[in-house]
């Protein structure tokens, strides 16, 4: 089966918005069997829109389209499939009643154009769109298959998991599978050269590490007739990373470090608090963005300004006349008084300069302490985060975030181990 | 002219690159009056490139293409652009004096294969790359015009600034100029409903909704022979826009709701301070990525457990028990606390249910309540979240903060006004 992907709408070919959903299609297709050899975009455009579907049901067996569902006069993607395969349009009570019931939970006022959206083909297939009104659809005719999703990614990713991929699988008979060794405190050319070995003589599974947000995660993806025989490919190779690597590896499969550690504190019954200059706050943010973190997770402060350090963690005046608020010792005060005020197991501090003003020659643009208590010990870490002399505040912040959460995966790690 | 990008590539069919190339040449194009109509990507195959190419070269004027121009035996762009224009190849020892060039510049050695980039369309024109080893390459003929492009976006990007648009400005004489009105507490098909007539009789400039995280943007886009031209098109609509949809609006062309807080504060002498359960610290986090933003936020707290919400904001004990944490109550101790504990001029707090879990009939997922202190007042706002009975955290998480900064917003912009 070949697949093309079409994605549909002006703010794709004026720049403003990234295709993000070409790649998040063509990804999961992919990991399924199916080949996608094409993408194309086109405008909201409905003659130019009807010759690139025409054009791509004469190469591909599977056109995925995403946009153009919405309800306004220039969402022409359902009409034009129909055509193109010879379908007729008609109102669907299953839609309208979803759309109805969409409205209502969601306390806002259907509009007459939303009513558009429950004209589909006839007989086609439904997906659910449980983050929107537009539903997906899919229509067949002649061995030719056209899905059609709507164009927001926060709707399209979920259809595409839940409804999509297993409404295609019946198309393949092979399958993919992927697992991802999750690594933070290691850059992606060092990973390479550990396991250049592996990587060279791995052919399936394929090994392949990826960066992301100062992150690496190194893929291993086995093809197999089922998930079991592909996942006792990928099962050593995993293993043979985890022990090349040692300790940079947090996970397996990990969604996230913050995902993670939540997860080992609340196997281990312990709590974190966090205090946060230069971060403002994004430890906690990620921390409580996991469901269930309200049981590990209670206190956390953003003490941007010296006063709030003082006032609310009792960090000293002197320290901080002394040594500056970006220092070691302002660090692990930082992380002693939200300890005390939070009676949390752990305790993490955040420091530092995000730039891009505020560095000097001692004290840099990236220049980050983090503190750490766990249990009856008191740390800090000194941490130099710019890149290259680039003042990135975004990626100081995330880089300083996400060392603050690995120190209190270790900590929360042999806590356990020390029990 | 009517332009095409033609991405070749794998990486980008399997999912593995996302195509920011496509994006930033059509921004590029279309901001100096070249439509762009179609974007397309095939992988490194010789005959699928043909084909896409001759497609393209049927339709449009232009073609940009990146990728495939490297040195190795699956680089293939420049070999089939030049036959499906009738031109043939030749070595150019302009192309080889730079090689040699950017190797000896960066200490490297010229491999055997390095030598295949030299080999172009005779009388091509070729474009510098300062940053790689591939030249850019534009070949014309019988009117159809093929700009080829190395595929790194680090080599691609400064060609398409530096050399190629510069070059191909020759062929047009009109700007496309955007502006976009940013407007937060209103759906899309609302503020279409309400702009419906204006939309339709748009012409120059367009007007176009757009929806992105629970934001809507409306794009105001001119063309005109130049820039100040464009504007003076513009300006109108957007003001007509403006007083359509009221107070929904909180900008133009603002890169975040964030971004307009803390310069409305910086430029009217305020602070804020924040205090938030269900948010975990997203709103803090949110404000202090602005540079500069140390001057107008100096505390935040993040009370996740009803303990912290006692210790560090003396909510009441009886005021938890009574209406419970997520409680209009509960949101105004809690603004007044941190208004108190920090001295700022408004003070935000947000108490909800995030969900998945947490949620019931009285208080469901997606009930949250923000707490306003301003000045001398104090208010809470009761706030429906949820989407389809979905309890989706991060989106739920991500407009109660959107919501918190809109009200700061609006007061810091009152305040102004009572000044």
């Amino acid at each position: 089966m070949i697949a093309e992907i079409l994605c549909v709408g002006t703010e794709l070919l004026i720049g403003d918005v990234v295709n993000t959903n070409a790649t998040y299609i063509s990804k999961r297709l992919s990991e399924h069997g199916i080949d996608v050899l094409y993408h194309s975009v086109c405008g909201d455009n409905p003659e130019r829109l009807e010759k690139c579907l025409n054009h791509a049901l004469l190469r591909s067996d599977i056109v995925v389209t995403t946009g153009g569902l919405g309800p306004t006069y220039d969402d022409i993607t359902a009409e034009i499939c129909a055509r193109a395969l010879g379908i007729v349009m008609c109102d669907s009570d299953e839609v309208e009643k979803s759309l109805e019931e969409y409205f209502r939970r969601s306390g806002r006022v259907m509009t007459d154009n939303n009513k558009k959206q429950a004209k589909i083909p006839k007989g086609a297939k439904i997906f659910t769109n449980n983050y929107g009104t537009a539903p997906g659809i899919c229509i067949e005719k002649n061995g030719k298959i056209i899905v059609m999703m709507p164009g927001p990614p926060r709707e399209m990713k979920p259809m595409t998991d839940d409804e999509v991929i297993p409404y295609l699988s019946k198309y393949t008979n092979k399958v993919l599978v992927s697992s991802n060794v999750n690594i933070f405190g290691m850059g992606e050319s060092s990973v390479e050269t550990k396991l250049h070995e592996l990587m060279l003589s791995s052919i399936n599974p394929t090994v392949a590490p990826y960066i992301n947000d100062g992150e690496v995660r190194v893929r291993v993806t086995a093809s197999a007739e089922n998930e079991n025989k592909a996942k006792e490919l990928i099962s050593p190779v995993v293993e043979r990373i985890k022990s090349e690597l040692g300790d940079v590896v947090y996970g397996v499969d990990c969604e996230s470090m913050e995902k993670k550690l939540v997860e080992l504190l609340l196997r281990n019954k312990l709590t974190v608090s966090t205090a946060e200059s230069c971060t403002g706050g994004m430890v906690s943010q990620l921390i409580t963005n996991v469901p269930g973190s309200s049981e590990v997770f209670g206190f956390g402060v953003c003490t941007y300004a010296n006063q709030a350090k003082m006032k609310m963690l009792g960090v000293k005046e002197e320290t901080l006349e002394k040594y500056g608020a970006v220092s070691e010792q302002t660090a692990m005060e930082m992380a002693r008084g939200v300890k005390e005020l939070s009676g949390s197991d752990i305790s993490l501090s955040l420091t530092g300069i995000a730039g891009p003003g505020g560095g000097t020659e001692q004290k840099p643009v990236g220049l980050v302490y983090i503190g750490v208590c766990a249990g009856e010990k008191c740390y800090a870490k000194k941490l130099l985060l710019a890149q290259h002399g680039r003042s990135d505040r975004g990626f100081i912040r995330t880089l300083a975030a996400k060392n603050a959460l690995k120190a209190a995966i270790d900590e929360a790690g042999e806590i356990k181990q020390s029990l």
